[in-house]
């Protein structure tokens, strides 16, 4: 286990890295910063206070960074860049927070990023208000924007979202969840914001359909990726790392890459593993560690990887399509940060 | 008090009223209504069993009715009606839905409309959720009318109805309410989107912006009024009738018309209850009671229908820049039906 684990983790993955990565919109992100704090809503101070408590918690502004570099990197020659690719990467970050301001009060997670939850520092209903206040300026953004298109991706990514959370929450302690069920709910949860996010600039800029479906593909396949390293690290790595408690997955009955992989060798140590999550027995302290030892001593952790590793390639893929670039560097090298993350 | 308060409840009104009014637009209702069951998210039919849930627990369906009248009222002569106008009822319907399972987290109602919450029923982790859904419904529905201006007007709508959460939330217990915040804030949480449903069907008719504006205006006057009437009925109707617990706003500290009238009498029982809402000794079933009696004592309950009525004739006013028609006809009665309704 700890070979292949390491080649995960050896590769040094640093917030330093993110940073050079998006240093060709380090300027773009600057602006978006702004927007993600500015009160779109009213002139209500307390309004302001939320949103400034809740982008300051943090968040690395991956999508942030997506979205901004391939809008530069499909920005039509000798046109200025327009200020609505900021919208564009405001309105991708302030989804992805609002619902994870929502996801807390569902799964009633106490810790994100190292911090109290808003449902837990204050309660389930200001974070029920906070989100539902994220997902309007949101709107409001998306109505800046003035495309319809655009407005039917993301109403799509926004449906995508919920029935994500409701696939995952039915299916909690089953097994009855193959690869094809896993990898739909990750792009519900996960990949089809980043998906929206990695090709509406391109609409934006009036891009041929080849260069728009290559970056949709980029950004699925990304997606789908992130997810698959979020739950590889809920097994490989430890609480202070993720900022959130780890095994928490697994105690809460999600099965997911790792479990996955054992679950379908259907020998001694798959049936030990499924009788741990319909029994619930995983649930307690000791089923949970019971289960990620299981998953680590039978492969688990070097099947998940290989998985990662495939969509990581199908990412990088689809940038042959575009014109080479700094900007299309980062978001190869952003495939490269995404696949050896640590947190 | 009895005398001016019969002359709200002695006008006959009740849900056939309603129906007769609505009759011009009743097959355009019931299209609606399949389209609001309509599962746009996904398959997945645990979806589609809250979508059914939700929508057969009733409501008036006043917003999809306003929306669709409106839009008949303006529809170019010879043309075809548009199915994007039954989207656009949906659409108005389904925020409306939606706010109200949110809100009703975030103030921890246990009843509404006679049922048990969806909080209540199950919990709040399914009641964010089921909302979430709602909104992402209502996304998918903005998508498709693809007009840009009513992207704009939703989103707005949608900050809107969170500002007058936030406003209502900061407000409780609080003298400091004037009629010019009570009126912002009944903007914020109705009248915002009675206007968005009574003007959009005009705009995607392509009316003078005279007719936009007056159903604007319509919407807006009505919407202030369908607030100030729910307010009204919290001091003058009874649990039974309402749905709900009457007396509620009042015990969980809010200023609204009716006591407003009073205070700003300024003289011995505006300083009562002045005191009952300051010390919170209004929170109480005593001092929800004492209070109930001084704004009925003292002319509150009659000064509020007033007010009222100069809102419902500002709305009617606006109707006469619109060509005679039973659609026409059925917008000025859903103005009566506004101010007489009893729950």
């Amino acid at each position: 286990m700890s070979t292949a684990s390491s080649s995960i983790t050896t590769n040094v993955s640093s917030n330093s890295d993110l940073t050079a990565i998006l240093e060709p919109v380090a300027s773009d992100i600057a602006a978006a910063e702004e927007l993600l704090e500015t009160n779109l809503i009213d002139d209500n101070p307390f309004v302001a206070d939320l949103l400034a408590q809740v982008f300051q918690a943090g968040g690395k502004r991956i999508r942030t960074g997506i979205t901004l570099l391939a809008s530069r990197a499909t920005q039509p020659v000798q046109t200025e860049f327009s200020r609505l690719h900021i919208v564009l990467a405001v309105l991708t970050e302030t989804i992805h927070t609002a619902s994870l301001v929502h996801d807390d009060v569902i799964d009633g997670a106490a810790v994100r990023r190292g911090k109290q939850t808003v449902n837990r520092k204050w309660n389930d209903r200001l974070a029920v208000l906070l989100g539902d206040l994220l997902f309007a300026q949101a709107s409001i953004c998306l109505a800046r924007i003035m495309n319809p298109v655009i407005v039917g991706i993301y109403g799509q990514v926004l449906g995508d979202l919920c029935a994500g959370e409701i696939r995952q929450m039915r299916s909690q302690y089953s097994c009855e969840v193959d690869w094809d069920a896993y990898i739909r709910k990750s792009v519900c949860k996960t990949a089809s914001l980043f998906a929206a996010g990695s090709h509406s600039g391109a609409i934006l800029n009036g891009c041929s359909d080849d260069v728009v479906t290559a970056l949709k593909e980029y950004g699925m396949n990304l997606g789908i990726c992130f997810q698959i390293v979020d739950d590889l690290l809920d097994v490989t790595s430890n609480t202070e790392k993720l900022g959130k408690p780890a095994g928490s997955d697994l105690q809460g009955g999600l099965v997911t890459a790792p479990a996955l992989s054992v679950l379908e060798r259907n020998d001694g140590p798959a049936l030990r593993l499924k009788e741990l999550i319909r029994s619930r027995g995983i649930a307690t302290e000791e089923g949970t560690n019971e289960a990620l030892e299981i998953i680590r001593a039978n492969g688990g952790v070097e099947a998940t990887i290989a998985v990662c590793q495939k969509y990581a390639q199908s990412s990088k893929q689809q940038l042959l399509k575009l014109r080479p670039s700094r900007f299309r560097d980062s978001l190869e090298g952003l495939v490269d940060y995404v696949l050896t993350r640590t947190s």
